[in-house]
């Protein structure tokens, strides 16, 4: 049975895998490059916003109604266990259990402590194999602050922004930078008190921002403000029409070829950051290493200059032909 | 003239000077070494929470007070140019403006789009450079929410985490882990409704995440957690003197030198991973990389075996002596 099919069969395995490839054990490269052409027609759908906006929420009622469709849907929660939002997660996971007991949903949670960088790469690598598994939709969600989940939600075909009123950023904190990252934006929560008024101001900003679509300019892409309630199913069919017609924008204006060539060069430039110093520490005892900073630490050697040194041992250059 | 010397005396030439730092001109890694020894009285203040927790209000408060002591006071704001939050910080640096005029008073903003993981080791730089210009305090403000900013308040000897009643994370999603990155706790907005419940609601958590103080464990600092209004000036004193609490809290236990260990071996990684990437990029040209992704895209190579295939092409070991 080929990789993919056992993925596909057996969620174990799946778990399992997905375990190697986060852990980026060297092991899986060889099946990761397999799967990468199996990957390419699920819809990666990025969710990001402030804590307290109803990602979970949201997602959760997505998914239910994109399994009305009879669409499998794998769900990626980036949990930051960073100190500023830890405990919300965590609550959040367990309101998505309602999906729990349904074969066509699989859902995984992603630590980002201490992955710093390397970790939108690794979620991308998790959403090509839950894609290579058979799901037809897979929704990275993130809390949206730093640059790292930005990237994250980037890796997506669509992102949806989400603000709810009165939570996480107000309308001053969000700005005309979001604009940049939203494909769709949700105001969530929308039957609380201040929906309207968050809803006009980010519509008045849309405006703003974009500049005027004319005839000659049809790939231009104007993102959606969508009132919705994740909790009263309110919006949610909505959202989803909106997601089909972003993609089918994206097929149309061949603008999915752009998007997957800035991806994979973005890609292309981490993961050499990455294989390049492990090849520099791969041939450095793990006491030579700590010897070195601690005789830097010692003699005040400022660090670029104990890094140079210590890559002044090395021989690195393109091989002749 | 010594650099030193000329950054003390003159203001544009220290502006100039951390131009070329933040853009990270290898022309200046000598001039950094050099600096790196004059460094070492500065106290580095970290201070980071919600957008909206008022943290430049307070940064500014803060700085007053301690020009009253007639300390000087160099300011790095860190600027997320990220979508989440770049309008309303720069209504905080306008907000700072009062500090204008005053000598003592240094602000810098730093941006962090695209900068991200060195970005926090550019920080550390900037910090040393203004504590080598004279600055006996180096205020380091950025929004908290991602990875790279607990790594930037990390390079802090004291780390203030600020929250406010109603703004940013609510109390469900600041929880446990936050108590991690904070030496000190802050309620601003100390006099909005809301403010007493946070405060106990802080405390308490800090009760539960920490272990009981004993006698034989006299260097277990325990974070307080401080009421203040930047706008009604209030609190402010006690906050400085819960620095200064920590700082010889830090001295007296010798905890200092550990922090400064685990600082520079956390930077020596962190520079040995973009010194040793430029050195790789520096022996290929551009139009030779984007070839190389433009092959590997096309030919649908998945991106880390098409890294793989390209550091392939190099000679890398270290020298036999």
């Amino acid at each position: 049975m080929s990789l993919r099919n056992t993925l596909h069969a057996d969620r174990r395995a799946l778990s399992r895998f997905l375990s190697r490839v986060e852990n980026q054990r060297d092991s899986v490269a060889a099946q990761l490059a397999e799967l990468y052409h199996a990957a390419s027609d699920s819809i990666v759908i990025g969710v990001t916003g402030p804590p307290g906006s109803g990602k979970s929420a949201l997602v959760t009622a997505l998914t239910k109604l994109l399994r009305e469709r009879d669409l499998k849907v794998a769900i990626v929660a980036v949990d930051p266990t960073s100190p500023f939002s830890g405990g919300a997660i965590l609550g959040d996971r367990i309101r998505m259990r309602e999906l729990a007991g349904d074969d066509g949903v699989f859902i995984r949670s992603m630590a980002s402590r201490g992955q710093l960088g390397g970790l939108a790469w690794r979620t991308q690598d998790i959403a090509r194999v839950l894609a290579a598994a058979g799901f037809e939709r897979v929704i990275v969600e993130t809390v949206g602050a730093g640059q790292s989940e930005v990237d994250i939600v980037n890796l997506a075909h669509t992102t949806l922004v989400v603000q709810a009123p009165g939570a996480g950023d107000d309308v001053q904190a969000i700005k005309a930078g979001i604009l940049e990252a939203a494909d769709i934006l949700v105001v969530n929560k929308g039957d609380l008190p201040g929906a309207e008024r968050l809803l006009s101001a980010l519509k008045t900003m849309l405006e703003m921002g974009h500049p005027t679509k004319t005839a000659d300019d049809e790939a231009l892409w104007m993102p959606p403000v969508i009132a919705a309630s994740a909790l009263k199913s309110t919006g949610i069919e909505e959202l989803a029409r909106a997601i089909d017609a972003h993609v089918r924008h994206l097929q149309s204006h061949g603008l999915q070829n752009v998007h997957q060539r800035n991806q994979l060069r973005a890609e292309f430039m981490a993961k050499l950051r990455e294989s390049v110093l492990r090849r520099v520490i791969d041939s450095t005892t793990d006491d030579e290493l700590a010897g070195i900073i601690e005789r830097a630490t010692k003699q005040r050697i400022e660090p670029q200059q104990a890094v140079d040194r210590f890559l002044d041992s090395f021989e690195i250059h393109r091989k002749r032909h």
